[in-house]
């Protein structure tokens, strides 16, 4: 329920803007390079917007679509950022769920078996009968591990998609990949920008839903290796403080 | 100390990305539309890329470029996160520090006057005698509408100097602030791209001064203002959670 609150405020903030661009057109004000404020496009443009990819292929030209894209880009990137932290939370709950599932399906074995003795065994002694899944927590470089797995994945599932689609190289699709899912976005290479595609339906919710995954899978990822950056960061201090002291 | 180490990471790849770069100019593979890959060049476009801005007035055109590009940017993207979170921490602080000292001041007052009898008053009976900032720690609005402030002031001081350097207005240089800070870069708006500045240097470096702030403000802002929209939902599902039960 949390992801569709997420979802509607960025919902009704987008119909205000095509509500707002809907009055523009008739008022012959928009002067874009490329005038597509159709739903898909205006959906698209506020994507970039919220999740602060910024492609920069359709901007606001007047002052008053940039007052606008203020106000909403300011609780948009909120809600992004909520999001995405809602996502790393409900990651590691599931780690933690697969973790005990595991251990569970081990104990169960070893009750019929009885000669599976292996690293497992060292780990239910220390956390015995716990119900809660705080107790499962993966450890950091567990849960970076599984994120940079995942992130992989769901960039060579894309590039898979994108680079038949877009005329691209296979590698020209993975950078672009990064770029986008890092919310870098230069601009550079941009998707769904030409005229007509085939199934162009079921290319673009395949693109929002790999942007999407991939944005999580590479914020998550930033965040758990800016942890372990500073754990590796803490632990060269304590050493050169060791050294100083002898 | 962190601030320089995430720095002196950002530093050593920047070297060789200059050295990487100077190798492929002496080779004659360069072929950027503006083929400015001089320090500051360099400094910029590292900076655009690690902070996520991504504005794509420069982008590596060659396939090592980009590989070369996913590495860096990788390390570079995590440890500016870092440094983020590091600043929202010392922020918090800060202001926990200025709590305490204007309570330890309010009692000196007391002290002598004896008369002063405030909110403050109801706040020391809660916490008595504390030496950790802990206790004193801010109220997530104060810290939100303290940050909302700063980002505020950030920006308008930018503008205040960026709008007739670049011949801008003073709301387009408002909206290049919030466009920047909030790390969309659309790149319709860039500053520091034209032949020639008067005092290059101190613009250069004021530059980089205001969007390091203006980048940690709108970070921070956003992730407070994520945790006050979580708050809000929450208490809006415990409400209709109570209206179901009735
Ligand atoms: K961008
Ligand atoms: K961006």
């Amino acid at each position: 329920d949390m992801f569709l609150e997420s979802n509607n405020v960025n919902r009704t903030e987008l119909e205000a803007l095509l509500k707002y661009h809907a009055e523009k057109e008739k008022a012959g004000f928009v002067e874009n390079k490329r005038p597509r404020w159709d739903f898909p496009g205006s959906f698209y443009f506020v994507a970039t917007v919220v999740s602060t990819i910024g492609f920069g292929m359709t901007t606001p030209q007047t002052v008053a679509g940039k007052i606008v894209l203020i106000f909403y880009g300011f609780f948009g990137c909120a809600g992004a950022i909520l999001f995405f932290n809602l996502f790393l939370e409900r990651i590691i709950t599931f780690l933690a769920f697969i973790l005990r599932w595991l251990h569970e399906r081990e104990m169960k074995r070893k009750g019929i078996g009885n000669d599976v003795k292996n690293s497992q065994e060292r780990r239910s002694s220390e956390v015995s009968d716990t119900d809660s899944y705080d107790a499962w927590k993966p450890s950091v470089y567990w849960v970076m591990f599984i994120l940079f797995f995942g992130a992989i994945v769901v960039a060579c599932c894309a590039s898979a998609m994108y680079y038949p689609v877009e005329n691209w190289t296979y590698f020209e699709a993975i950078y672009f990949c990064f770029i986008t899912f890092a919310t870098i976005g230069f601009g550079d290479y941009v998707v769904s920008q030409q005229e007509a595609y085939p199934y162009v339906h079921f290319y673009r919710l395949g693109n929002f839903i790999f942007i999407v995954l991939g944005c999580c899978c590479i914020y998550s990822l930033f965040n758990v290796t800016s942890i372990v950056i500073k754990q590796f960061l803490n632990w060269i201090l304590r050493k050169l403080n060791c050294q100083c002291r002898r």
